[in-house]
């Protein structure tokens, strides 16, 4: 069954494809030049694809109105070290940047005749993003069925399958480790040096090295 | 109250944003580079823009990767000379386009915290494309107010307002000339000349001189 699934070339992403593989899925990736600052992850998407045996995989440049407010991706706004008090929307958070990216799968699931959308999207340990979540989910693919031909004038419907959800971030290290991810070829950093070393301190350097550490530990 | 308005340069969207400013909205103005055949509307849309008082303009340049299954971007598809029969939905439809370009709309709205998106969406003269109908806008604007921290951390809600979309072309051209829409300036044909010149005979065209006649038949 053919699936568009987006690949960002972090850690989580990664673990997807390799799920989608394992069940047989033929996979079509998607990764975004949207002016990260983080734009090295698109190597390692790049040989992920590779890697995984992927039916294709596209890059494609798209330029996001409402990036300038987020630290992910403007220069004047620092990438914080400590994650937000309670339930606070992080600064790196992309104003609807996964409603962008999401369309723009869909279009092209549509084109292909593909049925899924694949995201590694996660609630668990990192709840902040409201566009991770599962009602956002959910309300995307209703209106994925609503606004597209294949939704409205065929029977087939899109499915977002999103087999990340509620795993947490060392579950999602030890699926991908027995599926053969070599997470040395990922990104996480959301502000990497110059020649692309993790920064070590922001959210999501933090997050995935506590959870390798657990890995290593009880392995 | 600010508003983010999609601005194709074609005769609704000149419409659109013609009513938006007579209803006093503060107009940020969207429009798409997306490689169609009608790149010409661009220039409407600036001259649009600066003509009814935009408080900015934005053209944003966007791949869509479902783009080479339409007659509107692909130059191996010849833009019908006749509507499709019944209900089926036209070639000149391009997957998944109005999701991609209200996401980017809803992308900048969040981060200047306006909190309507205006579209030029009709579904009266021409209803083939799904993406225009009412129960694709319901389910964009759930999605958009599930997806983000505007419609999640706050109060604020998105709304998707379509002011054109129960009126005839007819009532529609009536309106704006009412508004002081001049339509010489916005371009409706799907595969104009290379001078610009619109081809006459394309559903768009039909569609918008068959309307112009009426006017001027019983004005």
């Amino acid at each position: 069954m053919k699936a568009v699934l987006l690949l960002s070339g972090g850690a989580d992403s990664a673990t997807c494809l390799a799920i989608a593989r394992a069940r047989g899925r033929e996979v079509f990736a998607l990764s975004f030049d949207y002016g990260q600052r983080h734009r090295r992850e698109l190597a390692c998407a790049r040989a992920l694809a590779r890697r995984f045996g992927c039916r294709e995989h596209r890059i494609v440049r798209v330029e996001l109105p409402g990036a300038d407010v987020s630290a992910l991706t403007s220069r004047k706004i620092a990438v914080p070290r400590r994650r937000p008090r309670g339930r606070a929307i992080p600064v790196t958070y992309v104003p609807a940047r996964n409603a962008v990216f999401l369309s723009l799968a869909l279009s092209w699931a549509e084109a292909l005749g593909a049925g899924e959308i694949w995201i590694g999207a996660n609630v668990i340990d990192y709840s902040g993003y409201p566009d991770c979540r599962p009602e956002f989910l959910r309300a995307f693919e209703r209106m994925a069925n609503r606004g597209t031909k294949a939704g409205v004038a065929t029977r087939r419907r899109f499915r977002v399958v999103a087999p990340l959800l509620r795993m947490t971030k060392e579950q999602i290290f030890r699926r991908g480790i027995g599926l053969g991810v070599d997470y040395a070829f990922t990104i996480s950093c959301y502000d990497p040096g110059p020649r692309g070393a993790p920064c070590g301190r922001c959210d999501s350097c933090r997050i995935r090295s506590a959870a390798l550490r657990q890995v290593r530990q009880t392995s």
